[in-house]
C-alpha cells in the first residue's frame, strides 16, 4: 500500500504545527479559529487524509465495531434483523462483524473470542442453547452485550424480545376459533427458552379448552431439519391421532414442513390448516397464503443497537428486558371462521 | 472493563523474561525449548490471555478483516453469499465486516469509507451501478478488491461471477423448446453490465428463432420494484403483445412478479410461463415450483475469498476474472415440452 497522508503533511502543507492539526481533526477546534480550522480541514480532503480509527482506538479504547453472532445469516429472519441492526449502527456511527453460530455451543465460543480479540465494543447476540457459561464469563470480564430474540432465565442480562408465550396463546386460539380441534405443535428440540414458551402458550390455549394432547407436540432437531420435520409429521399424521392444523414455531420448520405437506398432496387449509412464526416470502407465494405471528423485527433490531451502546457507554442500567410487540396476520392458511 | 492480562503477568507467573513470553506468544518459539513454551501457553491460558489483535496489527498493518459490500443483506441471495464467506474467510482466519449499499453510489462510498478507516484489509463488492471511480480509486490506494455477481468492464478488477449471457440464453431457449413464441423479459433498469449481459442472452435466444420483439423487454427500478414490475407486466400482458411466458433477470423480479400474477388471476404456466435467475424458498413452494438458473454460490463466495486474501498477500496477478458455474433447475412454471 502506498504511504499514508499524516497529520504531519498537513501541517507542513498548511504551515501549522501538527498539534493544531490534531485539535482540529479530533474536533477539539475550541482552541483553533474557525477560519484556520476550515483551511486545516480543506487541505486534509486535498490530501485525501483517512484518520487510523485503529490507532486511535487504543487511547480511546473504543473501535465503534459491533459483533453480531446469529444462529445463520443466510435464515431470513437473521438476515432481515441483520439489515436493521446495520442500518441502526450506522445512525450511531458504529459498523458490525458477523458470524453463524449453527446452534453449536463451539463455535458461539470461537465467535465471541474472533471478536473479542478484534475489540468489539459489545456484542448482540441470539445465543445457542447451552451457552450460559460464554455469557456469564462475558459479564464477568464486563463486555457489554444484549441477547435478541432469544435468553436464558439463569442470565440475567439486557434482551430484547417479543412475549413468546403470549404470542403462541394467541396463535393456537385463532386456529381453535375456526373450529379446529386436533391441533399438533413442530418446534425444536434443544430445550432454548423461547421455543419452551411457544410450546407453554401452545399448551395453555389448548387445556383452556380441554384439548391438549401431549403426543401432538412434536420437536425437530436444528441439524437434522428436513428428517426431524418428516418424523414429526408423519406422527401427526397417522390415522387414529390425525390433525386437522399444525403450528410450526419457525419459518424454517414451516418452509420444510409445507414442502413435505405438498409432496404428500396434503391441501392446505382443508386436509390440514397451517400457522407459523415469522415472515417469508415463500409464505405469501404458497397457493394458500400462510397466517404467521409477525415479530416487529425493526423494534428488535433498533432497541438491540441502543442497549448495546448505552452498554459501551456505561449508561445501562444493570439489567434491561425490552418486550417488543409482535402480531398475528391472518390469511387464508388457517381456514375461515366456524358459522 | 477489567484489567487486560498482559504478557507481563504471564512473565512473572512463569519467572521468565517478557521476552520469551512474546516468542512463545507469537509463534516464534523456534528460540525457546518445547517444555518452557507448553509452560508459557498453559499460564497464558490460565491466565485468560487475550492476544489484542489490534495492537498487533498496528506492527503487521493487518487487521485480518475482510469488508463485504453487497446490495442488500436482507436479499436471500447476497446473505446466502455472505454465509459462504463467512465460512470461507474463518478458514484463513479472517472475520467479515458487512455493509448493504442499497444500489446507492453514495452510501457504497460510505461503507468503503467506513471500512477503510477500520483497517479492512480487502473488499469483496457487489458494485453499484456508477461506482466505477469508487473502485478506481480503491485501485489507486493499492487496497486490494474483489468484485462479485457484478463488474465493470471499464474497471480492470479480479471478480468472480457467471457467464451471464450464455446462462441467460440457455434459460430462453428452453422456454422456446417448449412451444412459447412471445417471451417477454423484466429486469432491472441503472445499466448494470450483469443484467446487460442477461438482457443480450434473452435478445440473442430470440433473435436466433427470429422472434426477438424489442417491446417485450422490460425494466424495473430497483428503488421502485413493486410499481415497476407492475408497469412492465401491465405491458407486456397487453390483448396485442400478450406474452405466453416472462423471463425475470433476479429472484426478488419474480417473486414480486409471482405475487401480480397471483392476484392478476393468471395460471403458471398456462396462462404464463415463468423463468427466474437464483434461488428461493418461494419458487420451491410456489404451486408451480419454478424454474430458474441455479448461480453455484458456494464457488462464488470460495473464490471471492481466495482472491481476496491473494490479494492482501499480494500474490495475484494484475488481473483474474473467475467465471464459476451455473445451470438450469427445470420445474413446472416452464410448461412441458411441446410433442
Amino acid at each position: 500500500m502506498e504511504r499514508k497522508v499524516s497529520m504531519k503533511d498537513i501541517a507542513e502543507r498548511v504551515g501549522v504545527s501538527i498539534a493544531l492539526v490534531s485539535y482540529v481533526l479530533n474536533e477539539k477546534e475550541g482552541r483553533v479559529g474557525p477560519e484556520m480550522a476550515q483551511q486545516i480541514r480543506k487541505v486534509a480532503q486535498e490530501l485525501n487524509y483517512r484518520p487510523n480509527l485503529i490507532a486511535r482506538s487504543l487511547q480511546s479504547g473504543r473501535t465503534n465495531t459491533l459483533g453480531l453472532i446469529v444462529a445463520d445469516i443466510s435464515n431470513p429472519f437473521f438476515s432481515n434483523i441483520a439489515r436493521i441492526i446495520e442500518d441502526e449502527a450506522k445512525q450511531y456511527g458504529y459498523t458490525v462483524l458477523f458470524g453463524s453460530s449453527d446452534e453449536s455451543v463451539e463455535k458461539s465460543q470461537g465467535l465471541i473470542d474472533t471478536f473479542l480479540n478484534r475489540q468489539a465494543d459489545a456484542l448482540i447476540l441470539a445465543p445457542a442453547a447451552g451457552t450460559e457459561p460464554q455469557l456469564m464469563a462475558l459479564k464477568k470480564k464486563k463486555i457489554p452485550f444484549v441477547l435478541v430474540d432469544r435468553y436464558f432465565p439463569s442470565v440475567p442480562a439486557n434482551s430484547v424480545r417479543i412475549d413468546n408465550y403470549q404470542a403462541a396463546y394467541k396463535a393456537v386460539t385463532h386456529l381453535l376459533r375456526t373450529g379446529k380441534k386436533r391441533i399438533g405443535m413442530l418446534t425444536y428440540d434443544g430445550g432454548m427458552e423461547h421455543m419452551q414458551e411457544r410450546e407453554r402458550g401452545y399448551r395453555q390455549a389448548l387445556e383452556d379448552h380441554g384439548l391438549y394432547q401431549a403426543a401432538l407436540s412434536q420437536r425437530a432437531s436444528y441439524l437434522h431439519l428436513q428428517e426431524g420435520v418428516a418424523t414429526g409429521l408423519s406422527h401427526l399424521l397417522q390415522p387414529d391421532r390425525k390433525v386437522d392444523a399444525v403450528f410450526f414455531a419457525t419459518n424454517s420448520l414451516a418452509i420444510e414442513g409445507l414442502k413435505q405437506l405438498n409432496a404428500l398432496r396434503l391441501k392446505v387449509p382443508d386436509d390440514v390448516a397451517v400457522i407459523s412464526f415469522d415472515e417469508s416470502d415463500a409464505f405469501d407465494l404458497f397457493y394458500a397464503p400462510v397466517s404467521y405471528v409477525r415479530q416487529s423485527l425493526r423494534d428488535m433490531g433498533r432497541e438491540a443497537v441502543r442497549l448495546a451502546i448505552q452498554g459501551v457507554e456505561q449508561k445501562s442500567r444493570p439489567q434491561v428486558d425490552v418486550i417488543v410487540g409482535a402480531d398475528l396476520v391472518i390469511r387464508k392458511s388457517c381456514g375461515f371462521k366456524a358459522g
